[in-house]
């Protein structure tokens, strides 16, 4: 890690996810072996990275399927495969509502220049023009102000451009937060910024014109001290600096994304004077340096639910001293700034229609309402659905098998890879995909179960039980037979049931099914490349029409960029929180009833996928006699 | 400097006060020869250390004469000599007129735990239960709270002390700065601060009780950067680094300071939560670190007069990091906060008596008023007080000859040292003394210049014209003659007739005259060593009644703790600076007349000083007889 390679760490240095594979080449280390590692492999130079300790001069090789790969998440982004997404709002969309309003403004200002008649201070000197010149009055200022105030009122003879950082509500002060010499009014930028478990993106924004002039994003090196916000949370809270140390990775990959950002645009860094995050509660206490323990200890407390805004640089982000940091405010410790921010950005929060809010991932929020109350839960999914817990799970990077069908004829499979590469893994979209197939093609049960009596090659008895071989060892980046195993079905099972059980128990919770649904949103960078039939079919989402589904993308993003453009929309950020009631899905006994019943493909009862059973009946029964053909022959 | 030693430096490092003589015990140096060191001197080692540079390991002594002596400051103050201080207000006048209000309050909460069924974030609940219980409405939260507060408030079962920052006018809203585990009210503290050009004070006051529980002081490190404020400002502005240097030295003296007041009280310094500093407009800029280059600058703009409340923590101040600085206000680049903290501390802006108030001091500032108008002004008097610009001159430390009197029937001088120690210079109040009894005897005439018709061993020529023996070499600490020369003379003349001419020039511009005047208060460290009479004799103050005289001591120091104890003070601050009505000096063009007729003992015009001019003249008759007795005998 000290030099700087980022290596997949699932569990987060506990030697027990198998991840971060590492070949030795020359020289020694201490440790390392592991079940995860066959003889073999042991004999080859392989070794877990986070058992093994290097006692002398080492040349490591990472093979390419413990590497993460950047370059996917800064490519065109696909469409979904089906439903519609949700229309990305921004400065026009303010514009014709009259909600355009940035939290910052510049004003220009032409100073008379300081003469033995009038010999008054900087300050007060550029206070009164702005007064006489913009009516700006009850500035507050910001001490940053003061450090470069005479040198810069100096330079174009007491001409300058003054940044104004505007209170939410119109009727409080406004700051005097920077200066700049000359007439700088254009060049008046912000940051939007979505710090996720797994990615940090951002946006750079011009608060002149509210165009988004990039977005840039990268994985969190945080992944390389666990992949999941538990593992982040121990190792913050059990390793000698794990605070200090996961605070400053984060900021780490966030200042590679301002660097990228500000280089592609050709923007002067200096010239960013506001950032808005948005994060999960533990990202957000995370990057703020708060102890994030009682997070994870029941009752689940977070720090707070509301953060001061705070000087970004004090944090270590490279932005000028003045620009402020706004956190995206949290509802508990499972709902986020994430959740919050995505609420504001898919606009549920002010329309008619019911909406169910779903943000698929390790840990599953779920959010039901409209513009007049809003609900929400978090259920812990598990890192399924991000390829965590998965033999060969993995990310949706290059080779990522992200699709997979059956031919009925052959009974063969077809796997489709992200970047059409060679097969290096499979990711929480192939996953789905590929189980929704093989439990259509009757090649599993109800159960997950692989059926052992259709004598297929690529169904066989494996180190932890039976498997399924996805693409045969001569077909892959790694050199090895990528499969999935029963116990890997089993996790997806899991993971789907803990997300169908949380939406249904907060539904009835707030006295509605799912037939009352106008709208089901579906976020988060996971859900925007899911197969909206196939997640039907495991019974990962509702039955329901396929057109009441629209994805929001990144919609933590979109919050996030829409408050950088409209303190009225700010404002509204409170209401949002205030507004959503939180249920403790643990809290609630007919949780584990809904869930306990959703171990099942699609479900026990078959009246929540009525459709689906149906059709996987009628299914199973052609596929039998085709399959069984193909066997005798 | 590196290895911490501080030397005397008058001149900043610019080879041309001869104060930091050092001797060169091994090893070499290139340079440190000056005009100001003899041959012999020269062959004895002596250098200039500010010339010399190190080229090899060596060992230096610094002789008595450069050293800097911190001791002094701390001993017991001795009465001014004549007139009466001012009574020192504090917590009890401050309760008796129901002022008493720090800027800080604690609160003792008992917060219920978090529960399944209430498991709001540890923020809002703190917050709530601070509303039930106390009515505490309207909070703002100091960022360093989120730090540390969910480990805190679980230290000692959800029980917690709660620091409030209170606004200065009750209307506004309250800042909660601090979260301490279990009842910690009693523990709550406060530094008032006086930043000076020469020392740092301050003391340790106990925001609950009010008392003062230490006050210590310590020279400031910058004197090791030039002596008075522009050298200091040259040393900021010219040198690399030179104003980060000064700010980091200040602090370093500041943290000294803080250490002993803590380590004398057993104060825990994590209970110190608030400090208030006055210091001049360049100390005020120098410790926050901006740019005092346009002070020295005509025509003479600070950066600002108010300053925004900033974190102690961040300019390297060592306190918690939730410890605001709270900064007194400056009126003009030479009349500062120092001043306003003195006029708050001398009351003299909320009573009726017409007071003229003096800073004496290289930078001399007078402010002229009462509760109902306030003028002031600043006037370079040079360093000639502070013993800056006089060959033998130094601070009032140990060895400092500080009184002087000629013996009539011997015609030979008395002089009393600092802690009655051998004679190693002489401080300001000792140059006043000596000059007004030297003038009272004859001995100099109404220019300042030495009789040579008395035939008097101590009148000799030395190396800059004519001068007196004040002590022997085998009657000194430093093995040669102690003297002061006509140059030194003239000095004084030069600094008292700047002062004289400053206030002149300030009352006649608001229309009065020095019999308008009720009360004179003396400000100043080394005003309240000052002989009235002596100072009266020279022309430095007016001639008055000396029941008008008062003095203040360190009146800056006083202020700074009034509005550590109380925030409706607080809120005259801002009244004080309003009121006060600057007059630069420098554009009125009486000044300079005042100031010609001001360079004589007492000064050309006798209507200024018409007793001291009669009684001078009777007692040279006397004086005149008795010498010439002497000198035939």
């Amino acid at each position: 890690m000290l030099a700087g390679i980022h290596v997949n760490a699932s569990c987060g240095g506990q030697g027990v996810c198998g991840k971060c594979r590492v070949i030795i080449e020359s020289g020694t280390v201490e440790g390392g072996e592991s079940e995860r590692l066959t003889e073999e492999e042991y004999g080859q130079g392989y070794r877990l990275a986070c058992k093994a300790m290097v006692t002398g001069d080492i040349q490591v090789r990472v093979p390419s399927e413990s590497q993460i790969d950047n370059k996917i998440l800064n490519i065109q982004k696909p469409s979904p495969k089906a439903g519609l997404m949700i229309p990305e709002l921004g400065a026009e969309w303010l514009r014709e509502r009259d909600l355009f309003s940035p939290p910052l403004e510049t004003r220009y200002v032409e100073c008379e220049p300081p003469s033995a008649a009038n010999n008054e201070d900087d300050l007060t000197r550029l206070v009164r023009h702005l007064r006489e010149q913009h009516d700006e009055r009850q500035l507050d200022i910001d001490f940053t102000v003061l450090r470069k105030l005479s040198d810069e009122i100096r330079k174009e003879d007491f001409k300058v451009t003054a940044t104004l950082r505007r209170a939410v509500r119109a009727k409080n002060r406004s700051a005097l937060i920077n200066v700049q010499a000359g007439d700088r009014r254009l060049s008046n930028y912000a940051l939007a910024v979505d710090i996720g478990t797994t990615t940090v993106y951002a946006e750079l924004i011009s608060l002149e014109s509210g165009a988004v002039l990039a977005e840039q994003g990268e994985y969190n090196a945080q992944i390389g001290y666990g992949e999941d916000i538990i593992s982040r949370i121990i190792y913050a809270t059990t390793k000698p600096n794990g605070l200090a140390k996961l605070q400053e990775v984060v900021v780490g990959t966030l200042n590679n994304v301002i660097k990228e950002l500000c280089r592609r645009t050709e923007v002067d860094p200096e010239d960013i004077s506001h950032m808005t995050v948005a994060g999960n509660t533990t990202m957000t206490q995370l990057i703020l340096g708060i102890n994030p323990k009682y997070i994870r200890l029941s009752p689940y407390v977070p720090t707070a639910s509301y953060y001061p805004s705070v000087h970004a640089s004090s944090f270590g982000i490279n932005v000028a001293p003045h620009v402020s940091m706004l956190m995206f405010p949290c509802v508990a410790s499972y709902v986020g700034g994430d959740i919050v921010s995505g609420v504001m950005g898919s606009g549920m929060y002010r329309e008619d229609p019911l909406t169910l809010y779903i943000d698929l991932g390790t840990n599953g929020e779920i959010v039901v309402g409209n513009k007049d109350w809003l609900a929400c839960a978090a259920c812990s999914a598990g890192p399924a659905f991000e390829g965590g817990g998965i033999e060969h799970g993995m990310r949706a990077t290059r080779g990522a098998i992200e699709d997979f069908s059956i031919n009925p004829a052959t009974c063969e499979p077809m796997v489709m890879t992200v970047g059409l590469a060679k097969a290096k893994g499979i990711c929480g979209s192939g996953i789905i995909n590929t189980v929704a197939a093989l439990f259509e093609a009757g090649l599993i049960d109800e159960r997950g179960k692989f059926r052992t009596d259709l004598n297929l090659d690529r169904i066989r008895e494996g180190r932890s039980g039976l498997e399924y071989v996805l693409a045969w060892a001569e077909d892959t980046q790694i050199g090895r037979d990528v499969f999935l195993t029963e116990v890997d079905i089993d996790n997806l099972i899991r993971a789907k049931g803990a997300m169908f059980a949380g939406y249904m128990t907060l539904l009835e919770g707030v006295g509605l099914s799912i037939q009352d649904l106008d709208r089901v949103i579906i976020a988060g960078g996971f859900g925007r490349y899911i197969n909206l039939e196939k997640a039907i079919t495991i019974g990962l989402l509702p039955e329901l029409p396929l057109e009441k589904f629209t994805f929001v993308g990144n919609g933590s993003l979109l919050g996030a960029r829409m408050i950088s453009l409209s303190n009225p929309m700010r404002a509204d950020v409170g209401e949002i929180v205030s507004k959503m009631t939180n249920f403790e899905l643990s809290e609630v006994p007919s949780y584990m009833d809904y869930y306990m019943g959703s171990l099942f493909l699609p479900h026990t009862e078959k009246k929540y996928f009525p459709q689906i059973t149906e059709r996987i009946a009628q299914m199973h029964e052609l596929v039998g006699r085709v399959c069984s053909q193909a066997g005798e022959a």
